[in-house]
């Protein structure tokens, strides 16, 4: 057995175990700062320990699991990914990269083998954000941009704060809330995130893994509402109504027509409305709906995209409430900017695919990804996408332990020129 | 002060009585079969003894008090309505017709006069069908008409069956299944519902009561669904995506401009989704939804107009099935027949509202009541709307006493003849 072979061997027990303990009929749970996650980073943890790894943990508790290098004075790599997920979700978002990181050093491992550069294992907290409701948290964190009011933010799940979550688990928030840095962009020579694709693109065209070339920023809203008028179904004629069901239904078949729009322009992004609800404590089937509230997630790659279609959900919303008497209240706004990717260690890292006889191609991240985080602090850096099948945030999510290995073996082949 | 001025002075502390004891902000909760309920009929029982009325109730708990008239053995007069309310709704929806009934007797008691017929005041049993998903409940069961699967639906708020809970008050659910009867359709002379309307138009006719020509009926699909597929609304693209709320929202404006081709056509209706939702235990803002549950409600005074309608839900299903990748399941379906008030009666009505000089305005009724079970089963039938503000269902439901007034009035007047 060659020493990938034990090493991918060894990620697919580690996958096994995690899924037996984080299980959460349908699918996993593995809430940021929650028992899941913190159970994954114990694993990580003790496996890190057998390898022989520095341990380290920020503020934030982004645990670092250093493989050090011939001169440990250069600028390191760092090869790393969140481990929280959805609720509810699969097994491989996520923990695919930080065990990427794993298989690689127990390669080298086995091989005898020391890179030129210290090499640091990264478990980012919390990417997930319908924890708490901020992009990339973890990873901005780490490098001291997360504001202070993300530690007021509450949990979706708990009602507590993140603060509150930190502060449970014995790190230290007020450090984030002052913006100390653990990572220093100028002491990083490189950083490459392996995650699975989250849509089926690699699928269809039949290729293991993918280069991204950018990822996607966004806009989200995610306690919008509409707002009618309660009244009786049978009693309140057409002419009287304030139907907020029908106002919403107007705001979704809209944007539908900007999407066409952007489509005939060649332009790329999704528009998706993931949750959707009238009142439970005041709705009923013989009521005019008067309340309904919705999330609404626009990404793209292009800043100007991005512009268009927020102006466009304006204009769309004055002529609904013309029409509709209703009133839309967006409420508050998150998003988190575009990234563009390096060129170069693209380019190195395709070569390496070529040189493995590995198919890979190039693509763009609809998803967002902490890369992001570190491609906006000037970090060259990657990522590898990973053929999954039945997309993920959901119970059914799949990866071939094969296309797996694929991006180990690719990123194996990149890091030891 | 008159004899009706004092009646009415008397219906107006009940209605506050009532409101004191049911309020559950926001508005007031009557649950059916529940303490609200139970709380209004010991009101009303109450005052009957106070009235010296005769006092039975039948297998499933309609309550009937009854004043003597010249003739016992002579065909009698009900005057009736339901005392439960929408969960948060108003304190006027049903009680105002429950009361109209008292504060008559109480007016023929104060003249010392005795009508040539028996008159029963009905407080029928569970006419909101939010709470057991069957129109018409109460009078049903009078009727010997309750299908017997009727008794194992379950309350929307409890869980229990109608059979539990008829069996927790010590009625006679076994009864009730059997279809045994209470009422005879022989043995009435005619029914008639004070209600108050239920939605704006005597506010904007400027007229205190109304006469109503027909009740509509129904179908409903209280259990709908829209299956798509989950997705990462990031990762999936447009064309590969099979959103749920997509096709609802496609449904909803399908059903506007089956809507607008009715109004076209002179033909009267409503349509209206009371409630929608995605699955809280598997949605979330950043995934493509996989799935959308809603109520449907559509009423109409014609049944060929509820054919066309249904006949159209179901074509604009397939199109939106075969255009957006979703499926729908409506689930099953329940609904009432549409019923023709008793001309004759609205004809005395009406000229006992003028010989008063009260404005009486002839209109359909949108809403279902228990009126139609009486005129279904051939029982000379009449519904006297009272104006009311802010419509009902709701908290903000109103009602002014001087209207309910000429609603009593009128149809003192109409009896004495």
């Amino acid at each position: 057995m060659s020493p990938l072979a034990k090493a991918i061997a060894l990620t697919e027990q580690l996958f096994e175990e995690l899924r037996a303990h984080t299980t959460d009929e349908p699918g996993i749970t593995r809430a940021a700062y929650g028992e899941g996650e913190e159970f994954a980073h114990a694993v990580v943890r003790r496996v890190g320990r057998e390898l022989g790894l520095n341990e380290a943990v920020d503020a934030a508790g982004n645990l670092y699991l250093t493989l050090e290098g011939e001169d440990p004075t250069l600028p390191s790599w760092i090869i790393g990914s969140h481990i929280d997920s959805v609720p509810h979700g699969g097994n491989y978002d996520g923990a695919a990269g930080v065990f990427a990181g794993l298989a690689l050093v127990h390669a080298l491992r086995t091989e005898g083998r020391r890179l030129t550069r210290n090499l640091t294992i990264m478990v980012i907290r919390a990417e997930e954000s319908t924890w708490f409701p901020v992009s990339y948290l973890g990873s901005r964190a780490a490098f001291g941009l997360l504001p202070a009011d993300a530690l007021e933010t509450r949990r979706a799940d708990t009602g507590l704060t993140l603060r509150e979550h930190m502060a449970a688990l014995g790190l230290n928030p007020d450090a984030v809330a002052r913006g100390e840095t653990y990572l220093d962009p100028a002491s990083i020579h490189g950083f490459v995130e392996v995650h699975i694709e989250q849509g089926p693109v690699l699928e269809r065209e039949d290729a293991p893994i993918g280069l991204v070339t950018g990822i996607a920023g966004s806009f989200r809203y995610r306690k919008g509402r509409v707002l009618g008028q309660y009244g009786h179904s049978g009693a309140v004629p057409r002419a009287y109504r304030q139907d907020a069901v029908i106002g919403f239904a107007d705001l979704v078949a809209a944007l539908e027509t900007t999407w066409d729009g952007l489509e005939r322009d060649g332009e790329r992004a999704t528009i998706t409305f993931g949750e959707v609800g009238t009142d439970p404590t005041q709705h009923a089937f013989s009521k005019v709906p008067g309340e309904v509230g919705f999330c609404l997630d626009v990404r793209s790659e292009s800043p100007m995209v991005l512009e268009r279609i927020h102006a466009e959900l304006f204009a769309h919303a004055a002529i609904i409430e013309q029409r509709r008497g209703v009133r839309f209240d967006f409420g508050e706004q998150s998003g988190s900017t575009p990234a563009v990717l390096d060129a170069g260690q693209r380019a190195g890292l395709k070569a390496a695919a070529a040189c493995e006889g590995i198919r890979a191609i190039e693509m763009p991240s609809g998803a967002g990804h902490d890369t992001a985080t570190f491609a906006g602090r000037g970090v060259p850096a990657s990522l590898i996408f990973v053929r999954n099948q039945n997309g993920s945030h959901n119970p059914f999510e799949a990866m071939r332990i094969e296309d797996f290995a694929c991006a180990v073996r690719t990123l194996l082949s990149f890091l030891k020129v």
